[in-house]
């Protein structure tokens, strides 16, 4: 489909649609290259929103944009579905789980997974939210869990049914824990026969000695207070040691909960190790100020996967800090063609923001702090503008809108729980029960086919 | 959160949340009765729209209801997700796959699911169309084929992941077929580099004599020459005799394929052996002119798992006709329960609708017939009528509205293959390929990985 002289341009290879690798290629429009960008899936994901995937606000497809479409115009571009594995930077090329890409110039953009604190059996629990699939396994456990706690007539297996916890007090916790009370008090209001979902308890837990860690500490306190005020139970300065199908403990307290989200400590992704260069902690590439791995000036690694200094501290793991790193990385990639030196990055902070729920979040944008309903309308406008697509914009500004106006979420279905992951959850079925004659009974069994069995 | 008063009123079970059950439901609003309605899925799913989710046209959540919520208002029904094992007419109760449920009334819909003429193995092929599961594997299917068209430089490999096979030209293959060839004409048109989609071939069999084999001739011959129009390959008086992971048999024919998709034969739900009473070779119960079971004027059977006898011939098993008999079904019983004889069904027909694809559809209303754009907005506004929730009319009609004015389909979202489904799609890896030096190779693998394996 391109002619030969496209064939003879230099060879960019881009891993990665997130916010970095999309935002490379954006801005190597029109430039004399031939670009080759492949993820593993076909879409990319905005992130930011996909908690309101998982907590039946949104559909899927609102948030997932597919990248061939991005770049359907964009006639450099070739966009490729297929797993890297390794990166052999002696060679130039990238090995597939199906086959191999050479390269000219590379930016890996694979980003992050989330981290156990090493113990990866509590994935199983707590699952957390980085794909689709992981944002319909929460929504399916959520919502499934005050399925079981309409069958069941214990009051404590209720208890334990209507019990949330979510570990991890950043942005995306935050907000699931201001979701998931949203839901209890308002969504399924009406829809239950058998207990009342507004005693549904929700108990957000962090290690650091505050919400919002990275945020000013004034709106750390906020937060705090506007989470409070939803009923969200804040606990600070605690560390899980321990999750299983039953619970949480934290140290010698345990609390009993069925459902458990995981929303705390993230990792690299396992392609940094190939490189065979040096990485930090969290298994992140710590680059060159100009983005480039030690050594190899044709490779730039961007997004969640790169640690880069600045002014002393680190670049934040946050969606703006991609995007910058994408359009910087693809500019030295410009230049560095053109026989130009590549320049070092420099991170502008654009502020930040997270949201409570309903009419409520904070915000730091430069010097300024603000919280409650203008901090939201500012959150609602800042996501609707980045989101990628226009129908999409569209789609989720009238979903916002209904669910503003009618409490609703439109999003709650049940699917199938997918390949790969823990067993279904389903009521426990050993505890006594006080049952009516004719009211639907549970079998009783030898054993709890309950998650912890 | 029921009254004692409200504890000794009749107790109604319906069993299925489809369009027989959900309508018996509703017309028992207000009824002295206690309703406890069963189901498997949380959802109400409008079928009829289900063939939009598989081809990425409509996400899930717009055609998918929480049946809680339909009900949230009408207080005399509970609303429980279990799954019925069995009826014991004897004793009036039904078995949970957990626990068991009694009744003084019982209502079965719970319909019917895709058979393949006795060849189970075939449905690891040939994925059919009832779930919402369904939907995202051929959706995933339909969209990993041309993926991997994508990636292959051997034009006879490539030829084979773009045929695609629809067995059964009822009105979900006929809108199966015009989708996928709307998908390659206009949706992807420009969104590859290897290949041009528009010689995507869509081949759709039928075992009877012409498409729509319910439909008045005329309109079967108008349906057939509009899937033409389009590029569908029609073959009628054709019976498959193979299908597997490289293509589907007709007899000495052998057509290759990696995508074939089902939509021939259905039989009915399971439960309808438990009752001990005489089915139809399609495993249906044959009711009573009330709908009840022979024997059992307390059990009736409605909607897809009914046969029902009239004027000589059966009623259709489509969502009209299903609708009809749970409102009927409804009807008996409050008769019943008032004392008085129940009523036989009679079915009213209104008529038969189906569609081709973009302002093309064909329509049998009373004694008229007609097709082509004014048919196509008669079906339009029949399912955004029909179609359960509010919310959901409207995001459907923005999205046909978008799709009409773009061409494009929002919901392109590839997703991983749910628990207890074929093993992955992947492109075949033993083909020989001519490749330029550095656009990605496949690795050559010893045994092809894909699903003839």
């Amino acid at each position: 489909m391109q002619g030969s002289a496209f064939r003879e341009l230099p060879h960019v290879v881009i891993l990665g649609g997130g916010f970095a690798g999309l935002y490379a290629v954006r801005a190597l429009k029109n430039a004399p290259l031939r670009i080759t960008l492949i993820d593993r899936r076909n879409h990319h994901l905005f992130q930011p929103l996909l908690y309101q995937v998982a907590t039946a606000a949104l559909a899927a497809p609102d948030i997932a944009e597919p990248i061939r479409k991005v770049f359907r115009r964009q006639r450099n571009v070739t966009v490729l579905l297929a797993e890297a594995t390794s990166i052999d930077l002696q060679n130039r090329r990238v090995l597939l789980a199906d086959g191999e890409v050479t390269y000219d110039r590379l930016v890996v953009a694979t980003g992050s997974t989330h981290a156990y604190f090493g113990q990866d059996e509590w994935s199983r629990h707590a699952p957390g939210l980085k794909s689709i699939e992981d944002a319909f396994e929460i929504r399916r456990r959520v919502l499934s869990a005050f399925e079981a706690a309409e069958r069941e007539d214990d009051p404590g297996e209720q208890r334990v049914w209507l019990t949330f916890v979510v570990v991890g007090a950043g942005p995306t916790g935050v907000e699931l824990a201001g979701a998931l009370r949203e839901i209890a008090q308002r969504t399924l209001a009406r829809d239950f026969r058998n207990f009342d979902p507004r005693e549904t308890r929700v108990i957000l837990i962090e290690g650091a000695d505050r919400v919002l860690p990275p945020f000013p500490k004034e709106l750390s306190r906020k937060a705090r207070m506007l989470l409070e005020k939803r009923g969200v139970e804040v606990r600070t300065s605690r560390v899980v040691t321990g999750v299983d199908g039953e619970g949480v403990s934290i140290g010698d307290e345990r609390i009993q909960a069925r459902t458990v989200l995981w929303a705390a400590g993230v990792r690299a992704s396992s392609l940094a190790k190939s490189l065979g260069v040096a990485l930090d902690e969290q298994g992140r590439v710590l680059v060159k100020p100009d983005l480039s791995v030690p050594g190899h000036p044709e490779v730039f690694v961007v997004g969640d996967l790169a640690a880069v200094k600045q002014d002393g501290g680190w670049v934040p793991g946050m969606a703006p800090a991609a995007i910058q790193e994408g359009r910087h990385a693809a500019l030295n990639i410009r230049r560095s063609i053109e026989g130009k030196p590549c320049l070092p990055f420099q991170y502008r902070d654009r502020g930040m923001l997270a949201t409570i729920g309903r009419s409520s979040a904070v915000a730091a944008i430069g010097p300024f702090r603000f919280s409650g309903f203008l901090a939201w309308t500012l959150w609602l406008v800042v996501h609707i503008v980045w989101l990628i697509g226009f129908r999409n914009r569209l789609v989720v500004l009238f979903e916002w809108t209904w669910a503003y106006l009618t409490f609703q979420r439109s999003a709650r279905v049940i699917l199938d729980r997918p390949l790969g992951g823990p067993e279904t959850l389903s009521p426990p079925t050993d505890a006594p029960s006080r049952r009516a004659a004719d009211r639907p009974r549970l079998a009783k069994t030898e054993e709890s086919d309950s998650d912890n069995g």
